[in-house]
């Protein structure tokens, strides 16, 4: 067994026990597509698959921090460990987002039993598809019970968000025309639960029945479908607070009977799967700058000389 | 040779003699990724490599419509054909995007010399990177001197946009708080020439300054380096837009001179021959749903027995 391995297994076991700063060196390896990432994640492999994975998204100013913070509390009154993945698409992949980790959930920062990373991953190959999930599988492994998915950042990544977590929470608040701009966004079709926070503002139950209206607008659901509730919270004072956790809840308890959770697990490990192996032949494939095969071929394209499909072609053989 | 390929063939003449639904035909074979859209291709390679492609980009109410159109009527003056491709990466990929074309730049509806065409890419294998270059190829073959690129819906793919186009156009107006918002988008990267359209309200000049210290803040350019321009423009009276074209022009003779004209059109084609085989490669992988290899891989995973870097390396040995 090579020294790397060695010292990647010995840093599991100290994240099974409970140490943060092993956590926080695995998703750094993940982060910086280390070589010891494959051995990290064979090894952390057999521990995964306990978590409960809730996906907060909502538009900037709706209070996605102040509701994480709120929906830690609670999961930390239950006595469970939590994770908090916060992710931001439209930063570069850097340290930068180490920031993050100190300014925000600054309450949670002495808990033991909460662990909070923050993650960019603009620009990095793959990018959330590839990255998230695995950070995901570090907090899990780990043993956390809930993790908590967060976007932070602007950007339409909400919907790839969902695809990570169990349930997916989106949140509105009141007189932002989020209902419309939800709908437009493909959100309307992802989330399990909607919580109107600021619901103590004008206008919160004309965002709620506005929202509601337009979760039933389609066809009847299919019987034992989940129909999406809609709740209204104050997360910065935790009213509403019981209402969204027993929602979340029911959703739980949903995801089992219905075998709902079996099949979101089994697509979302397919997704990742696809992700590594695409990035695998992708990276087989060369640069522009390294005059591989596939300068050549582009230049042939930018000459009318050759079609692309035909240079697609040739590129795909020379990989398999 | 067999029928279809003679149809393309004919198809392929239609168009470049001036046909408008030889055209919209090759264009459609690009959405329905028809099986003649390959023999299509290849028709065309040879035309191809003769437009100016501009890509205009900025959210939603800067007015892109409206300076689209003006570009078109300026250009047609200057008896030059003109394409548009008007791309919503929001939108479900379907025929819902065709009514795009009959209420958008309806001034220019029976001008023989002006084709346009809307777009619809979401959800599609793909997507954008896929479909966009193949369109565009099939309004260049057909003998357009200029394209212009248009986003339409809400989205962060302007940056993907801007990677299709020889010149991007970034587009802003007035107050809007645009200028971070492009900052964090990271589109001033990207940006060729900058307009600050809607330049008759308040804050024109504001936005002007605010945008041309954005620019210079990073290091000083290399000797030869393009410069990008800051330029005021009212799209719906046509004033400003002479210094717009003439921005655009200089920035056409730079790109010609400096070599980064045929660099920008290698990475396209270097791009577009990627999105092409790893879509091949992707379709050979097979999906859930089929009982692929992929799903027993991905069982596996949820269920801890293998780690998703071993299941990769298997899928990836299965096309290989």
């Amino acid at each position: 067994m090579s020294r790397a391995t060695l010292a990647v297994d010995d840093l599991v076991a100290a994240a099974r026990s409970g140490s943060h700063r092993a956590v926080a060196r695995l998703i750094t390896l993940v982060e910086n597509d280390s070589p010891q990432l494959r051995p990290a994640m064979k090894a952390l492999a057999p521990y995964a698959g306990h978590a409960r994975l809730i996906g907060l998204t909502g538009s900037p100013g709706v209070g996605k921090s102040t509701t994480t913070s709120a929906l830690v509390a609670a999961f930390r009154a239950q006595d469970l460990r939590v994770g908090v993945l916060a992710v931001d698409p439209s930063s570069p992949f850097s340290g930068g987002a180490l920031l993050g980790d100190r300014i925000r959930l600054s309450d949670h920062a002495l808990d033991p039993g909460v662990y909070v990373r923050s993650m960019a991953t603009r620009g990095h190959l793959g990018g959330l598809a590839w990255a998230a999930p695995q950070a995901l599988r570090v907090l899990d492994a780990a043993g956390c019970d809930v993790i908590l998915i967060e976007t932070v950042g602007v950007g339409q990544s909400e919907v790839e968000i969902a695809g990570m977590a169990d349930t997916t929470v989106v949140l509105l608040a009141p007189g932002m025309g989020d209902g419309v701009q939800a709908a437009k966004a493909g959100i309307l079709e992802v989330g399990d639960v909607f919580v109107v926070n600021k619901a103590d503002r004008d206008g919160a139950d004309a965002t709620v029945r506005e929202l509601r209206q337009m979760l039933t607008l389609g066809a009847a659901p299919a019987a034992g479908a989940w129909r999406a509730p809609v709740e209204k919270l104050v997360a910065a004072s935790g009213s509403g607070l019981d209402e969204v956790l027993a929602a979340l809840d029911k959703h739980w308890s949903w995801l089992a009977s219905s075998g709902e959770l079996a099949a979101r697990r089994t697509r979302r490990a397919s997704d990742e799967i696809l992700a590594l192996a695409l990035g695998e032949l992708r990276s087989r494939m060369g640069t522009l700058d390294d005059h591989a095969l596939l300068a050549s071929l582009a230049s042939s394209v930018v000459a009318g000389s050759a079609d692309p499909y035909s240079a697609a072609d040739e590129l795909v053989a020379s990989v398999s």
